[in-house]
């Protein structure tokens, strides 16, 4: 191998929203969960990190990471148990073929991008350590499925192991204390299911209000509610989320999605001291989805909340004008609406006189909070890519 | 009896504020609850509802009740149980002595006030109940003990039972299917630890937010969290919190009323569809206070919230310049900080230097959203008054 030699493989991940919130760790080393969770794989033409992995003879001796141009610290546990893993595998491949380039023992230069706007607060590790893990098993040819990939993604970020795979991501809790069972799943591809959409209404910062103590460990430790949600709610809720989804029926998905994010801040709220993710703005979007279903008469909208104000608004394809249109009308001109797909949205502006009175104040919160909509919907795993950022 | 003759008692009642809280019903005709509950019962001086009953042949054949000059329907269930339980007890009096007026027999005439605006938003349900039975038992000289009242009380408005006792009060669920052992007692009498105070943080109506969906009994069928609250943290928590006040343990009292405000609120959220009161000016307070008891490198203040945004912050009479004077230094002037007690308050002017950074946001939130504060403490039961309003 010449010294100058640079291999390098790239790929990008996607964003994945859970509707079934992953909340509580056993094992925090392994980012072991309390229970199990399932998640929507996001489109990556809207949301995804672009990673390229790369290693060569010729680089510094140390391992680096450059995430949309600025030096990240990759001395961190949880990094490098992902190149741990993933270097050892390298090895056994090494170790039974003495042909194959010694990868392993070469400095990874990784460079990542978004193409998202950080400002959203869009919760980026998923992505990103999926993207990570993904772009270095592609760089060092590994045989893992990606079932393999998500153990070691788990480790990283214990979300990212669900963006190993696109449609909808269930991720088993498992009980091994090595965690060789906490693995994610295909729950159905995004093809079984492709008209599921989803709307972010991005909560302006100046709207944030509070700001929010975090800390899932601290909701494990001090909220007596907690231990019915993990060892209850939850593994009745995984059972009929995958029925849903199986069936294609969203007014179960829907209902569930709800009830799962209010299951969730409500064990927030029950931590001692109290994490509160939700906000005024946040409330009012609740209030207008709920004016939405009542308005139809059956759930066609359906809201979920993660660790932080944003609202992500599930629906499907052919409701799009009384979910979509709604907020449309009720926010008005706001980054997001522009492009193709957001243009195509009609504003429901009759939709709108009609929940008025039911949604009262709610209405101008959400106008004067959201700053930004992302218009998205179910979408495929991990691509590969030969447009590299090195 | 002379057919001009009118009979007339009257009676002041105390609100009461939980910290243990009262959310579900087992039986709601008779206000049979899920759990039992704790409260301090506040300061006539400050907030009470005065109540005249009267009765006499000479009145219209019908009931009535005036409340605050309107006049309220009593056709209703909860008002017509309390009269029916009240009569009965007096008929059986009649039946033992034949010699006492036939008052069982008379049409009733009340009339009720309240000392505090109702635009304040406080529960006064609880005290209008206390003082309508104890108000009509001293019309009719009945020999019954405040519990044997509560117990009638209860089904006027489950908490205006414990409204019957002054200081430290607890309301026993009991298990019988009539009733007969859900009843108040008296944890302490207000003179047992008469330092405990309350400011009462009143939210004013335009920052009230999203108005929200009531409902205890949607909370028992649908938070799947409940159970847990209800029968395991609740009734541990009773005994922690009975022994807090035994021993005048102000850290203790203060975490268990703050972590079961949470879990109640928890529980609200976790409803389907969820039940939101604590909004960003709620959460504002929260923040205040923790502020306050991590610079006093100890629990100084506790908050707690009914169905309502509106914050009640207990404190010790010794404190008041760190929790009630940083208060009055983060509100600037505001309805209650007038008369003898709130200018008595200090206002903490280096204190809210040392929180500003960690409280953030929240000032501004606070001081925009406060309407009025109510300075009160511990206080006494019902008092039997000659002020009558007839």
């Amino acid at each position: 191998m010449s010294s100058s030699e640079v291999y390098t493989a790239s790929t990008t991940a996607p964003v994945n929203i859970a509707v079934i919130k992953y909340w509580g760790k056993r094992d925090p080393k392994l980012n072991l969960p309390t229970n199990s969770s399932l998640s929507v794989t996001l489109a990556q033409s809207d949301l995804r990190t672009h990673t390229t992995a790369s290693c060569s003879p010729s680089y510094p001796p140390q391992d680096s990471l450059l995430l949309n141009g600025s030096e990240q610290d990759v001395s961190g546990p949880r990094t490098q148990a992902c190149f741990r893993e993933l270097r050892a595998l390298r090895k056994q491949l090494e170790d039974a073929n003495p042909e194959l380039p010694k990868l392993s023992s070469l400095p990874l230069k990784i460079v990542s991008e978004n193409n998202f706007p950080t400002a959203a607060g869009l919760a980026s590790s998923a992505a990103g350590f999926a993207a990570l893990v993904r772009a270095i098993a592609n760089l060092y040819e590994l045989p893992s499925s990606p079932t393999d990939l998500s153990r070691i993604a788990r480790q990283g970020s214990g979300s990212a192991c669900r963006s190993l795979f696109g449609g909808y991501v269930g991720w088993e809790q498992g009980s091994a204390a090595d965690g060789s069972d906490s693995v994610a799943f295909q729950v159905a591809p995004a093809s079984h299911w492709p008209q599921m959409r989803a709307l972010i209404l991005v909560v302006s910062a100046a709207k944030k209000g509070v700001s929010s103590t975090t800390g899932m460990q601290t909701t494990v430790a001090t909220s007596s509610l907690f231990p019915a949600r993990a060892n209850e709610t939850v593994p009745r809720r995984m059972k009929e989320m995958i029925s849903a989804i199986e069936n294609r029926d969203f007014e179960a998905f829907g209902k569930l999605t709800m009830m799962d994010s209010n299951s969730f801040h409500a064990t927030c709220l029950d931590t001692y001291p109290p994490i509160f993710y939700l906000n005024d703005v946040s409330r009012a979007a609740i209030k207008v989805v709920e004016a939405i279903n009542k308005k139809a008469g059956r759930i066609v909208a359906a809201y979920t909340f993660d660790a932080g104000p944003n609202a992500v608004v599930y629906y499907l394809e052919e409701r799009e004008k009384e979910v979509a249109g709604l907020f449309k009308a009720v926010l008005g001109e706001k980054d997001g609406w522009q492009g193709e797909r957001g243009e195509r949205v009609q504003r429901d502006a009759e939709g709108l006189e009609h929940i008025r009175e039911e949604a009262g104040v709610a209405l101008e919160l959400l106008k004067e909070g959201v700053s930004r909509v992302i218009l998205t919907g179910v979408g495929e795993g991990p691509i590969k890519t030969d447009q590299h950022l090195i």
